[in-house]
């Protein structure tokens, strides 16, 4: 889970790659980084923090030149390290080369062992500096060339941007799992995870960068390359479920209303009897209202997100405990009393959020609460750059429906179909998005899924 | 502007305190400050920041006793600095004594004064010195009786929490301008500027202190007075329409409801032809949906609030500049493509920001845009506690409504009326509430409205 | 133990006070603060640390203004609190008031209690709150004279700076205990604890502020006044042993020459057969040189000091202890191996350190070590601002000198006598100079000498 | 310029690396870090800033282990970066390794270009990644036989330490330019740039680690080896004349007592008519005592050290400048005023502080002054690790004596002979030490002296 911003072509690139990452934010809150290109050479910022809290008036200004790539990460193992902060930068023998990646490499441990066995040391964790040593070792005259030779060679998703002093270059894996696009902002190109990020600082979206595509940007202009084999694309839709922001067009449709089309479908699928509907926060209000609209039950505004929840909070010890989901929501007792309530939610994961949330409404008044969820049982995890635990966390694969409707106390559970949430992305035979969490049919070869425990989580990018 | 808790009787005071103003943060977020007492002295912190940055876990245990008073605190004037940072915490003639104080006393300045020239030294800006002194003088022989004389001297608003080593003393003022409730944590006794402070820990709300009632609590019980003579009271009516939380109850009512009936009230008032209503985030969500329910016009999320938007984010200057509301608010296109759209907040102050959104809303497509405003329009500067600029600075105040649509850019503009206003609060004859931000009839003294200019704003409590 | 500096009319005038604080910081490293005055109002910084760390480039700049005074401040029980630090700034009747302090006042616990019986509240510990309460409380029409009638009821030490908008006012007590000098900067007035500030900026020195004397400044130019009884002046004779830099002149004198004749005294009173006279750093070495001189020993440097010693160093805990004076002092092996030396130091308080540094010259080869002490023994507390422990802790003050010897475990000890550091300071007869720390014969009332313990320590300035 | 301390067999290795490093810290002061082995992975911390502000309470509880590396470094060309600071740490086909550097390598930029145009990827700057790199590449099948043949290809200065999980290797470079000792504390075996980091802890000084040698201790016990082709050893004479800690033993002799022959031998040579002799702290201070006991004339302390003076003072900008060196000297008036004074400083590199000290000097009162070098005019380049600028910048590589005396407004100017140097260190005839600062016999090849940059300063060890 990572979010990442380039751009090429204005003097002001390092302000604006600023404001890309603060929109990609959600994308990752654990470490920023800046690296800008002069024309000459690099300026470099990256540390751990939020984008606001790592860059201050004076790192902008010395972060000088016309291009920059920025990233922001997301760490989920607890092992958060500088050495893992992007974008990575090196010198090869082509020079200087920075680096920020979106993604995972699902074979980067066999192609590290062989690497390290080539006499190749590595200083961090991160697949992506993987794809810098198969680069560095190609015969290849050209940085383009030298990627793809690299990229023919590694497994996974990857949405990259290569920065050199006096060029950018996008690529997107084949499969075109994690989403990139590529915007104008006056006579600069800009690419980004996310269109929300093109919006903030008024650049035009073009297109997405295609999977399997690599676009290049220099002074001589913008050239857009297809080196790899042709292979299907499965983009993700676990970023139409719950992880990109809702104002984001996303693989060509707009988030917020693929998520109500969920809920839509889902009050189809998994009707109630109930007086009210409402979404938990953030991710489930869109679904929410979509349920609302397709089931004529009124919508409501039941849970109150506060804006104050952040790394550094404390939760007191001793006799208080079990906080929790209680420091981030609250419940409206007026709306909620004495009503049977529906709950959207995006996705259960270990269940016991769910049970704290169905706690809290039941505390505040509730007569019933039935939980709905805008995305099929979430029974794989996944290898493409989604931050899930292993299967034996995961509720769903181990629980039929009814064991996690009583686990998590509510009076009726109801998951959206994978049928029915293709059908919302358009996609009614699973054939054009990878939906592997869901159904454990991974778009490409997996080694031993059962027993993989994700041990390389923190570096994923 | 403040937050402020209290609780006595509790071995962990400072953990709940720390969690209560957590609760309380949006009521401000300049400083924050705990002092607890261990029956013999007083362990103090209070820094500039939020307070989840101002205390860490080290504090908490350094922070001993089974009572504390904590205080958040908003400033707006620029002149935020170390020295106005509450609980204020003072020796004199009875010893120990710590001060938290939400509320603004409008005769302050002339007591001030008079004070001065008896011999008075201040250290800081704030009204609430001003009380302490004034008690400090007092002949009378304990502190409740000096509170009583001291307080008999001022006017304006007052919600009070007293710390001594062994005792907490709760005052609010006969109007009872500003909120504060009293509740119960088994054996503890808690107090709280709204009751979301007490939901958060598990707490019973038992009552609000009442508009000049005085509470002690100490190791004998808890004792209530009323030691001044009755006023009407008239409790702030700007506090439903934006300030409080939404799933507190505030003065006896639901925020949330209130809000919704403000939202019915507008529509019936000012009906629109359109196709959508949409809400800005916070505080005009519930309104919103309100006017979507009286009016038949579907709700829909047209606008999307970033959760990463601080006090230390950096605009970048030069050629990249109006940023402002983009960076908080993200239009949803899809949802607002094509249609015309009825936006409602909870307030216009001086324009501008209304200005940007709508500008935003129909940058995204909206074809029309209809803005209804929560409350009637804002012409007076408030003298009590909620943060407002000059009458000079209020749009309302000099220009006409449709002057106003014209400046906003919005196709049309309609207020709440405030017969509507005081309908939906129960009140309409407003007679329990204060209004004279839309009705200039300030229910005490105040000197020379008009050309008055809040030059202690800083300070304000 | 602090240090005071002010200077009037110069445009940089708090960068001057951040320079001449540096020269003053051996004074005192807790807190640092200063106050500029720009003819209208206050710019106020002080925060816990070292000058350098309080104070950046954006710091200085917004301390605007032709007028500033600064302040280092030391603590030693522990209670080391922002609350502490100044200069103190207030508002009282004749408007804004800073004041920066040196010196302990002796009758401060009575003057607070009556104080507070007339009303009057504090906010912090120190000493110099009793003095701006006597001030306010004053119906004298002017500053200076509120100042006299205040000073006139205050008993101990006081090199005081006040500062106003327009004026800096210094003032010292009759006693002269703690320094203060004045000098001109170009068309500047001066004030500073030592001459080294004085030096540092290239200001001249004038004169000393003299015992009793009343200085002010401001646009209309100095005056000088004599406002209270003549007493007899008892400067402080420690600050020659120990507490000021070497390269200051102090009360008219040098500072390292002065040392150096207590070691020159020390050597005919204290004489030792030995191959080597060595300083213990710093200020044991001026006295060490003299020894040399005065015996005929050769001068050596046999303790070599770390310059990286502050106060963050965490000295590993478990196992590992007691490195104490290690981590400062290194001893130089091939200096002391084998040799009979002689070690000058300032003065011996509990004799831990003394132990350590006399078993590290051992270890290190010494032959013998032989003790000798440029001071006599300190067996009474100071009240007057030298912060000592109780007497009880005052090795000298329970054992006789043969028991302290073996305690340090010396192969001898010698002190310099009573008669002899008045002969090195020109102050024979102990006239002059207040040498209470070696007699108890205290220049003012002190109250139950014997029991009393240093309770506001603390808030000493 | 950098210090490396390592210790293998104690289980509070980390704790007594922080205080090696403490020792070392006038080794370097921009960056600090250690790495320490459990047996099975590494614990990491590196920052820039002081050993006391990089390393708190947790941080050294967290770097667990039996064994620890640590180093200091010190940057000059203003490059200062995270990216440099050591100990490395990377993973290669053998697994983790860790490494601290000091010294550097005169062939590093034509390896880097050869290993880059291999493939290899380079993250940081610093020499050390090459020799990483040639081990990585290497065919041998051990750690110990991959650096044997990685350093058979390199040419310059090192004293290495290599962590892995499980031993520390230690290699000292044929010629031994940069100092290393071997020494015990009880069981554990430990490894300093200087033997004061030994006394810190009370352990044994064995030996040095000779030139050419590798030591390895891990589990099984120590074994050494000498498997480089044996070389002149030509250890650094700076280290003696400025760099190394006075209390230390340096390749078998005193640091102290050697820089007190250099100031005997300077007497004889470049004798002065003066009154005074006095140092310029500290490295001045041993040489001018030798000056003393060899001339006869007195010795004093002329100049007092400030210890406030770290990397965070803000020297005020506008009007006041120049202060430079008065922030870190002041003058002793009373000991110069009306004497002919030799001053003894240990190097002159560019000429300008030297001047500013003869300033202060004369501004104090000296009739006369008589500066005195304790080393040959320093006219060359280092190429091994010492911090030299540019030959054009050497102000003796291109002003004769007397010029230089002119420039620094001395009255004379002396510098100590290349023999006299050599013969107060025992190599009369400069073959056992590197004295090419002075003489510009390097003792291996360096291309292009004249023209070559110190490109790369930033990075060295």
């Amino acid at each position: 889970m990572c979010g990442i911003f380039g751009i090429f072509g204005n003097s002001e690139a390092s302000n604006l790659t600023y404001l890309g990452l603060h929109a990609l934010q959600h994308r990752g809150q654990e470490s920023a980084g800046i690296v800008s290109a002069d024309g000459r050479t690099f300026h470099v910022r990256r540390e751990m923090g939020l984008v606001q809290d790592v860059f201050g008036a004076r790192h902008l200004e010395a972060l000088a030149g016309r291009a920059a790539i920025g990233h922001v990460r997301y760490s989920t193992s607890g092992v958060s390290q500088h050495k893992n902060a992007q974008p990575l930068t090196v010198e090869y023998s082509l020079g200087k080369l920075a680096v920020a990646h979106n993604g995972n490499l699902t074979n980067a441990p066999q192609l590290r062992a062989e690497l390290e066995q080539q006499g190749a040391i590595f200083g961090g964790d991160s697949d992506t500096e993987v794809i810098i040593h198969l680069m560095a070792r190609s015969r290849a005259p050209t940085l383009a060339k030298q990627m793809v030779e690299a990229l023919a060679k590694v497994q996974g998703s990857y949405s990259l941007l290569f920065l050199t002093p006096t060029a950018i270059v996008a690529v997107r894996d084949p499969h075109g799992f994690r989403p990139l696009v590529l915007g104008k902002l006056r006579d600069a190109t800009v690419f980004a995870s996310e269109t929300t990020a093109l919006d903030l600082m008024g650049a035009t979206l073009l297109r997405e960068v295609d999977p399997g595509e690599m676009v290049v940007v220099d002074d001589m202009g913008m050239r857009s390359s297809r080196p790899f084999p042709a292979d299907r694309p499965t983009r993700c839709v676990f970023e139409h479920v719950y992880f990109a922001k809702p104002d984001s067009d996303l693989f060509g449709a707009s988030v917020y209303m693929t998520r109500q089309r969920f809920g839509m479908q889902l009050a189809l699928e998994q009707p109630a009897a109930a007086d009210l509907v409402i979404g938990v926060p953030d991710s489930g209000i869109p679904a929410a209202i979509g349920y609302s609209k397709a089931s004529g039950i009124p919508y409501d505004v039941g849970l109150i997100r506060s804006h104050y929840v952040g790394r550094t909070f404390i939760e007191p010890q001793q006799s208080i405990r079990h906080f929790g989901v209680k420091l981030k929501l609250a419940a409206v007792r007026e709306v909620l009393k004495g009503k049977r309530v529906v709950v959207v939610d995006d996705s259960i994961v270990r269940g016991t959020t769910s049970r704290k949330i169905v706690t809290m409404i039941k505390a505040a008044g509730a007569s019933e609460v039935h939980m709905r969820i805008s995305s099929p049982p979430t029974r794989w995890p996944c290898y493409y750059g989604i931050d899930t635990p292993r299967r034996a966390e995961l509720i769903a694969a181990t629980q039929p429906v009814e064991e996690i409707a009583r686990f998590i106390t509510a009076d009726s559970l109801g998951y959206l179909s994978v049928e029915g949430l293709g059908a919302a992305v358009g996609d009614p035979e699973s054939k054009t998005f990878c939906m592997a969490c869901f159904t454990g049919k991974y778009p490409t070869p997996i080694r031993n899924v059962e027993d993989e425990a994700p041990v390389r989580a923190a570096a994923r990018g």
